[in-house]
């Protein structure tokens, strides 16, 4: 229980008695019963949200596969930059007496660990390199804005926490790719409407300027660094006892993803980029840290993402928060 | 084209044509427009057909992990009997000279590849696994359903084909344990209502006798087919030019599972199970076939759970169909 806030661990602790969570393995979480229910509807909020913020540039939703090419995420720079969190999918050798092996150990886990073949895709860090290469190479005829939700995988070693910080967790993205005006309203209503949901939903939220993580040590990390200039902020929800987690963050990525990607506009430039990225089972965690793990006590979800008063946003310096995307 | 049939080749490539379907890399497949639409209404219909299995049983809807311990398959003899099918997930190594030789590399998706840690987790081969894992060493105090869904993987070397075959697909499942005639009924209302919805879709449907491809030449292999003695049969639908697809399966396992995974019953013997699984990109694809890639020709989905008296039921020999859990 070293930082997870008293709120927050008290809920998690409540739905593991009930029987409504359960980790099969360390950062993989299951759920059922209410706490199932209220993930849900706090995913259709969140889905809400990012297709109004799509829909006003004439985007739509797409289903993105569970796993990336690896030629993906090497056009992304993502090697230099996050390598720590990466996982890869590596499907069994298919030599027949590799999987004779397998099939006829005694420990057959091991032998199936030493029978892989190279891996063969990336799973996803986040949902938004997906769009990055759909659209890879093309001219834009205008803003082009996308939604996608997928599961995401960063490994965080011994960090991982149930809701707050999994080896595969639930983001929902929209994605803006076009001229920096477009781009920069995009970030700015995405920014308006994730304060508007957390007041709907009695969540207190601060959105705060933020860093990513970047892989320190190389010159090629430090150098992406300075060419993303990513300007990133974080929504931060409370989990009680002065601790937050940064349950959605608005990152403009300026040209970056438009020059690594071929995506150009009509005048022959790479087009600007944004994304908003929202983690469901950060946002179930911090609805259950102000509202309890009772469902009786839970206010309704359903039609929340309508603006609110309640949302209060105060800027402050980068930290280090529990982050993601 | 070789397996493939016409019609729904045909609508694929329709859908290709319209950028509604692209494949990042073999086996993975991302949807968007008409075909998302159709593809998510037809997950509704399934989620509810799976839902009214489970319910009448006082059973529930589960959101599982997407990945498995290692241990739960070994424990399901899984390693003996579909070992070509595997695809396990790992993580890059954490040691910091390893990551930073990926960081600072000119080939750094080569370098990832030499630089994962032992695989800590295998993406499921069925969502059912993880309901089996859920309840080991219980004892049940009388009939238990469960529906689940999640992305599934089978790696099937060159044979990928999209929607008809994925190495990552979306396999809904109604999962029930218990005794030997609460099973016996679960896996029959199962197999009506998969017939029913497939006559309210307009998609001809058949179910036929299937074996599992079990891993042939092992030993092991061999025991465990006689001891699963898994009665399966296959809803076929079909997909023009005389080929169909296996888009559901109705697995009776009497005592494999409860006594794999130590689920008991009161008087203390293993408990029976069946799970009836879906494979809903297959489903998509029949009803492409059926009504072809328009939109505009496509008979509503929505509601479609509803007996019909179209539904053709017939059973013959076993034969190898493409075919799913």
């Amino acid at each position: 229980m070293s930082r997870s806030a008293d709120g927050a661990a008290r809920a998690v602790a409540a739905l593991r008695a009930r029987g409504e969570l359960w980790e099969p393995a360390p950062g993989l979480v299951g759920l059922r019963g209410d706490a199932l229910a209220l993930r849900n509807a706090i995913e259709r909020e969140l889905a809400a949200l990012a297709a109004a913020c799509v829909h006003e540039l004439g985007g739509d939703e797409w289903l993105v596969p569970p796993a990336l090419p690896l030629a993906t995420l090497e056009r992304a720079g993502y090697f230099a930059s996050f390598p720590h969190w990466l996982t890869l999918a590596s499907h069994l050798s298919d030599d027949p007496a590799a999987l004779e092996r397998v099939a006829s150990s005694a420990r057959p886990a091991d032998a199936a660990r030493s029978a892989l073949a190279p891996a063969g895709a990336a799973l996803p860090p986040a949902a938004c390199y997906h769009v990055y290469a759909a659209l890879a190479d093309a001219t834009l005829d205008g803003p082009r804005a996308v939604t996608v939700q997928c599961t995401c995988w960063r490994h965080e070693g011994e960090r991982h926490r149930a809701l707050e910080r999994g080896w595969a967790f639930t983001m929902r993205e929209a994605v803006c790719l076009g001229d920096d005006d477009a781009v920069g309203r995009f970030a700015e209503r995405g920014t308006e409407r994730a304060l508007a949901l957390a007041g709907t939903l009695g969540i207190g939220a601060r959105f705060a300027l933020a860093v990513d993580p970047f892989f320190a040590p190389t010159a090629r990390g430090r150098a992406l660094l300075q060419r993303v200039k990513a300007l990133k902020h974080e929504l931060l929800l409370p989990l009680g006892d002065d601790a937050e987690v940064a349950a959605a963050s608005v990152n403009v990525h300026e040209r970056f993803f438009g020059e690594s990607f071929g995506i150009l506009l009509e005048d022959g430039t790479p087009a600007s980029g944004a994304c908003v990225a929202f983690g469901v089972e950060r946002w179930l965690l911090a609805f259950l840290a102000a509202h309890g793990p009772d469902a009786r006590d839970w206010p309704s979800v359903e039609g929340g993402s309508r603006p609110s008063a309640k949302a209060v946003a105060e800027s402050r310096e980068p930290r280090a928060a529990s982050r993601r995307s």
